[in-house]
C-alpha cells in the first residue's frame, strides 16, 4: 500500500511539473524531454520498455521510474545554470540520451543539456543582430604526427569585409576528453567574439581551435582515450594487440606530456595558419589559452616559447596551484626574473569556477608574491564546466592585443 | 548441451575473427569495436552487464550474445561499402552505440559506421596532398522564419589565395532527418571538391549547405521531426500542449510542402550568401542539388524559379519517377516547351543507387522522350545511402559552370 501511494504521488508530481517546463535547447527537433522547470529541476524521459533499471547520470546517479505508459521518467533536483554533459544508464549500459544532441566529452559523444540563465546573463554568448564572423573547418597535414589534422578557425566579420586587413591570433584549446569542436558547440566562441567585437570591447582577432591530442606514429594515445566505465568496453581488450592501458588518473600525467603537441603546433599548425590566413606577425600578435588540460598545455607551450607568444590564459587549468611553486625553478626558471617576465607576457590570466577549489587563487597569489603580474578571474557559482569557460573567454579576450 | 556447444562455437568464431578486423574509422578514439573484417562482416561489442537482450540494427535487427566477460557481441553478415547509420537496442531502448561518433540522421544523433572501399575507389573523397579549401559555419537571421539559421559554406583553395576572385555557387541539400552538417561529416564534400578542383575536373566553386527544414512561427514542424520508434518517445505526448502528430509517411508530403524553404532561400539565404561571399552574379552561376527529400526540394525551388538557376541535380530524389509524368502540365508546365527548357537548364542531373529501384531511370527516360536533355547517373551496388550521394556529387560537380 505504501509503495502504491508513493508511486502515485511520484507520478502526479511528475506530470504536474511537466506542464510548467521548457524543453532543453539542446534537444533533438520536436523532443519534449529533457524539460527544465522554473526552479531548474529537470525531468528526463526514456523509452526502454523491457529494461529492469534505468538511471540518469547528471551530478549523481538518479533512478528513473517506469510509468503506466511504459516510459521511464525522473525529475532531478535543481541544477546549476550552463552546459552539462549527462548520460543514461539502461540495465548497466552507459549511453547517450537519444532525445538530445550529442557533444564530444570524456572521449565519446555524450548527451548535453543547457540549463538556461536569465536572458541578460546569457546575452554575451547568444546570437544577436550584430555583424557575424564565421568558424571554418580546416584540414592540414602534420609532419610531426604524420597524419591529417583538423582545426576550426574563427575569423571576425572584418576578415571578409576588408580583404587587406590583418589580424592577431588567439590559439584556444579544449579540455581532456573533448576535441577541436568543443569551443564552437559547447563554448559558443563565435557569438562571444562577435558580441565583444561589435561592442568594441575586444579587438577583432582570429581564433584557432585545434585538437590538443598529438601522438607520433606508434606512440601511446591512451592519455586521450575514453576512461571510466567506457574504458573497459571500448579501450581495453582491443583486437590484434591494440590493447591500451590508461596511463593513470587525470592527475597522473607522464613527465613528457604535452611536448609533442607543442612541437606539432610550432612546426605544423602555426605555419599553416600564418600561410593561409591574413595574420599580423610576431609574438605580440599571438595569444594562447585553454581550459583544464588545454590550460596546462597552453602554459607548457607558451612558457617554453616566450619568444613566440605575449599572452597566456589558463581556464581551470595552468601549471601551478598544487603547492610547491618555486619562482626560481618552476617551468625552467621563466619566472625567476619578474621584471623580464612581466615585459614579455603582457597578460597572464588565471580563471576558475568558484566551486572548483582554491588552486587557481593560490597560484595567482604565489605569482603575485613573486612579483609576476597576473589576472585572477572567478566565475561565481560554477564548477569545472563550460559556463565557467565561456565567462573566462568573455573576460580574457578583451585584454588581448591592446 | 546443444546450447552450450553453439555458444562455444559462436564465441570461438567471434574471437578468431576479431584478430583479423580493423576498427571502423568512425569509432571514438581507442575503441576497437565496431570492427570490420576483410569480407566486410562486422563485429560489434556492447557493455550492458544487466541487460536481458541486446541487439544491433544495421540492415536488419541482429541479436547479440553475452560472453563470459559480460560483454555482448555480434558479428553480422558482410555489408555494402560506404557509410551506414546504425543503432543498438538494449532491452527495447533504441540508442546510439557509445563506441562510435554520432551522425544526425532520422532526426537524432545516431551511430555511424564506414565500411571501407579499396583505397583507389575511396581516393576521390579522401584527404590528399592537394590545396585544401575550408567549410565555414555561418549564422544568419531569417525574416521568413523569424529565427537564426545556420549554414555551412565550402570555399575553394583559390578563395583565400586570391582575394579578388569571384566564384559560382552550388546550393546543396541533405535528406530527410538530416541537417546542414551532413554533407561535410557524412558526405566529405570538402575532400571531393578539393580533389576535383586540384585535378582540374571541376571549376572552383562555392558550395552552400543549408538546413532544408524551414517553418514559420507557429507552423507545423512535424515533417522534420524524428519518426518510428523514436516518435513515441520524443515527439508524441509533449508537455504543455506541444503534441505533434507526424504528417503521414515519407511519401505523404502535404501539397504545400517545401514552399517555405524556397521562400526563405530566395529571401534570406541567397542574399546573405551574395552579400557575404565573393560570388559571380546571375543564374548561369547558380546551381542547386540535394539528396532524397533535398532533391525534391531542389526540383521544387529551381523549376519554380528558372530565372535564378541554370543547373539542377536530384540525388535519389527529384520531382518525378512515380509514373503519371505529363510534360505538358507537370511542375506548372516548365517542361512543355523542351527547346525553351533546354536553353535555360544547362544540366539536369538524376542520380540514384542501383539497388534503389527504377524511379530515377524511368523519369530520365520520360524526360528524354519529351525532348528534355538530362543526365542519368547510377551508382553501382549502393542503396539510399551516403556513398551513392558522394558518387553523385563527384559526377555532378564537374558538369557545372562549364
Amino acid at each position: 500500500m505504501r509503495t502504491v501511494l508513493l508511486t502515485l504521488v511520484a507520478c502526479a508530481s511528475c506530470w504536474a511539473q511537466a506542464t510548467d517546463c521548457k524543453p532543453s535547447s539542446l534537444n533533438i527537433p520536436g523532443a519534449p524531454y529533457p524539460c527544465v522547470h522554473p526552479d531548474r529541476s529537470v525531468t528526463f524521459r526514456v523509452q526502454a520498455p523491457e529494461a529492469q533499471k534505468v538511471q540518469v547520470r547528471l551530478g549523481g546517479t538518479h533512478d528513473m521510474t517506469k510509468g503506466a505508459d511504459g516510459l521511464w521518467t525522473a525529475t532531478i533536483p535543481p541544477q546549476v545554470v550552463g552546459f552539462h554533459y549527462y548520460s543514461i544508464v539502461i540495465d548497466g549500459a552507459v549511453v547517450a540520451d537519444p532525445a538530445t544532441r550529442t557533444f564530444f566529452g570524456s572521449g565519446w559523444d555524450n548527451s548535453g543539456i543547457e540549463i538556461p540563465e536569465p536572458d541578460a546573463d546569457a546575452a554575451y554568448y547568444s546570437a544577436k543582430d550584430v555583424p557575424h564572423g564565421q568558424v571554418s573547418q580546416r584540414w592540414y597535414y602534420s609532419k610531426v604526427t604524420r597524419a591529417w589534422r583538423r582545426c576550426f578557425v574563427y575569423t571576425p566579420p572584418e576578415y571578409d569585409a576588408n580583404s587587406r586587413s590583418r589580424f592577431p591570433v588567439l590559439y584556444l584549446l579544449h579540455g581532456w576528453g573533448e576535441n577541436e569542436q568543443g569551443w564552437t558547440t559547447q563554448g559558443h566562441v563565435d557569438f562571444i567574439m562577435d558580441n565583444l567585437i561589435a561592442a568594441k570591447k575586444a579587438k577583432p582577432m582570429i581564433v584557432v581551435m585545434d585538437n590538443l591530442n598529438a601522438v607520433k606514429p606508434g606512440g601511446d594515445a591512451s592519455l586521450y582515450a575514453a576512461r571510466g566505465s567506457l574504458t573497459q568496453m571500448n579501450v581495453a581488450a582491443a583486437p590484434a594487440g591494440g590493447g591500451r592501458a590508461p596511463a593513470g588518473g587525470r592527475g597522473g600525467f607522464p613527465s613528457n606530456w604535452g611536448n609533442i603537441f607543442s612541437e606539432m603546433m610550432l612546426a605544423d599548425l602555426l605555419p599553416m595558419v600564418e600561410h593561409t590566413y591574413r595574420v599580423l606577425p610576431g609574438r605580440e600578435n599571438r595569444a594562447m589559452a585553454g581550459l583544464s588540460m588545454g590550460g596546462m598545455q597552453s602554459f607548457l607551450t607558451v612558457l617554453g616559447n616566450l619568444d613566440k607568444f605575449a599572452y597566456l590564459g589558463g581556464f581551470s587549468g595552468s601549471s601551478g596551484g598544487r603547492g610547491g611553486f618555486d619562482p626560481k625553478t618552476s617551468n625552467n626558471g621563466v619566472f625567476a626574473d619578474a621584471a623580464v617576465f612581466n615585459k614579455k607576457i603582457k597578460v597572464l590570466f588565471l580563471g576558475i569556477g568558484s566551486v572548483e577549489g582554491p588552486g587557481a587563487k593560490n597560484f595567482s597569489e604565489e605569482l603575485t608574491k613573486a612579483g609576476i603580474h597576473n589576472v585572477y578571474f572567478e566565475s561565481p557559482g560554477t564548477a569545472h564546466e563550460w559556463l565557467t569557460w565561456r565567462r573566462c573567454l568573455n573576460d580574457f579576450a578583451p585584454r588581448l592585443f591592446q
